[in-house]
């Protein structure tokens, strides 16, 4: 059994395997701690293009001392030998821990319980947690590898009553300066971003990660369209087949309204991401277009709110897809 | 200068004031609290009916114990004799306390500073404070005596894409249960309620107080319209001039859309109270209709979040309007 010790670690090496994320695609993002009588000897996260992982990188940091140690990792040690370096779990199984802690089985054909299977096989003491903060910092490659698609936000910038513009179309600005910060964060993490065709034709939008430090984070610009689209973005015909975006981990669309409205209405969005703005527009260009609902009460059970709090003037409310099978 | 348990007894006084609301109309509801070395020996609030006064509650359940105590009122002594009995600054002189701590001044003119002046010529200590509990336990007098119309709530029960209903009109139910029973309680502190005119022909809603226990506490209902009004119903022609409501302190705006704008077009919202529920509908009947907005920056700086919490599974969001003085 796990200790509530040990999830704490799990939870810690899993904030840690924020740092990876997006550069460490198209692997996952994964956060490893070596730990023995409560002291961290070793932290370690996937590098930038995927390589050193996150359980090389903690274990090099630790050295001789992660003999009869504790290794907790977020996703399961991979099993495959790569030109790049051995496997997680033969590094593992050398450094001799006394025990190795997993946060999230790996559903990737190439390790899928090989990794725990191969540390089991050289002595080690294996655990597997579900632990949810491991979970979460995995939901893209998650998503990816068990539906073969990316994890998609829809971020939605509103009004008290639900508009995105005036009637006339004036949308700058909705939000204040700490909200449109907050969401050039949340940009910078995503592999690609969406937009309309409309919102392309009539914007013209940059899309691109404006903080100073993270320009070169800047996503993978998608356009939804049926047409042809200009150098530099690439185009995504139908919202119900995310295929070509693969091996994307992160998708955020951001607008218009009816390619928000054509993704919720594919069951494709996730979470909904709202910077809500303390302002009444009244008559204006509502943020979400039809979306096919049939009534009512369809309408219910959907989504959950999971987080909210001020960022300035505005207020950001998220919330989850419920999954149909906890939906009441 | 007023300590901080002076404003620790005048909050707490506040608190009692609120127990007034709304049967006090349309006197004022008033707490007042009879205190001496932290004992509390006199409670009172306005009753039913505006008499007895608050102060002539508390003094009479302290007795003669009154004399050399402080006695904190949210609202300063009245000045003025009536059938009903004598004034309460004559009371409070002749309960000769050591000091009266008044939460906020009378812009009644028949006591306007006389209520103070009276008690200071008979000897008594008194101290005026600005305590933002009393006002703000008093915004609906206030509200009325100083610009002759009532403090107006416009309440809203949206869908996180701003919308009251589907399309084809569906309306039930936006918000759960624990949402529609506090909108229950906020009506039955209101002393007016109004609809629209459509929404009065469309839905005919009853618009009474259907909480066990208060269902006497249904307010005054009002219609927005130039037309014919059914019996049991009373007409408020324009949004501009609220002069027809008074004596009403509190009045609730319970929809439209059309009603919810005319009174922001005026300018005659002075809070918000929106029931947010976690559903998306997509492309449906927005909330509010046009309100005049000449541009996006005018929508700014109006509006401030006072408060937000979870009711069930949806969310209060309570915004109050900034005064223009106040205004960035």
């Amino acid at each position: 059994m796990a200790s509530p010790q040990d999830r704490r670690w799990l939870a810690a090496a899993a904030r840690l395997a924020g740092r990876a994320r997006p550069l460490s695609r198209p692997n996952p993002a994964v956060g490893a701690l070596v730990v023995k009588d409560d002291i961290v000897l070793g932290r370690g996260w996937t590098a930038a293009g995927g390589r050193p992982h996150a359980e090389a990188a903690a274990l090099a940091q630790a050295g001789d001392a992660a003999r009869g140690a504790d290794i907790y990792a977020t996703l399961e040690p991979c099993a495959h030998d790569s030109a790049r370096g051995p496997s997680c779990s033969d590094l593992l199984a050398k450094a001799r821990p006394a025990r190795v802690i997993i946060g999230c089985g790996d559903p990737d054909p190439r390790t899928n319980g090989k990794g725990i299977a191969r540390l089991q096989d050289a002595g080690v003491e294996v655990m597997v947690v579900d632990c949810p903060s491991s979970h979460r910092s995995l939901e893209g490659f998650l998503m990816r590898e068990t539906r073969g698609r990316p994890f998609v936000t829809l971020k939605l910038a509103l009004s008290l009553d639900g508009c995105i513009a005036m009637a006339n179309g004036e949308s700058q600005w909705i939000t204040g300066p700490e909200a449109r910060a907050h969401a050039h964060v949340l940009r910078s993490r995503q592999d690609a971003i969406l937009v309309g065709g409309g919102t392309l034709r009539d914007d013209n939008p940059t899309l691109n990660v404006r903080l100073p430090g993270l320009e070169d984070r800047s996503p993978e610009r998608w356009v939804l369209t049926g047409g042809d689209v200009p150098d530099g973005w690439r185009k995504l015909a139908d919202p119900a087949d995310l295929s070509p975006l693969v091996p994307a981990q992160y998708l955020m669309i951001e607008g218009g309204a009816s390619a928000a409205a054509a993704f919720l209405r594919a069951d494709h969005v996730d979470r909904l991401v709202i910077y809500r703005a303390p302002i009444v527009i009244g008559g204006g260009r509502p943020g979400i277009t039809d979306i096919g609902l049939g009534s009512l009460p369809d309408a219910h059970g959907r989504w959950a709110r999971s987080d909210s709090r001020m960022l300035g003037k505005d207020a950001l409310e998220i919330y989850e897809r419920i999954p149909c099978s906890l939906a009441s």
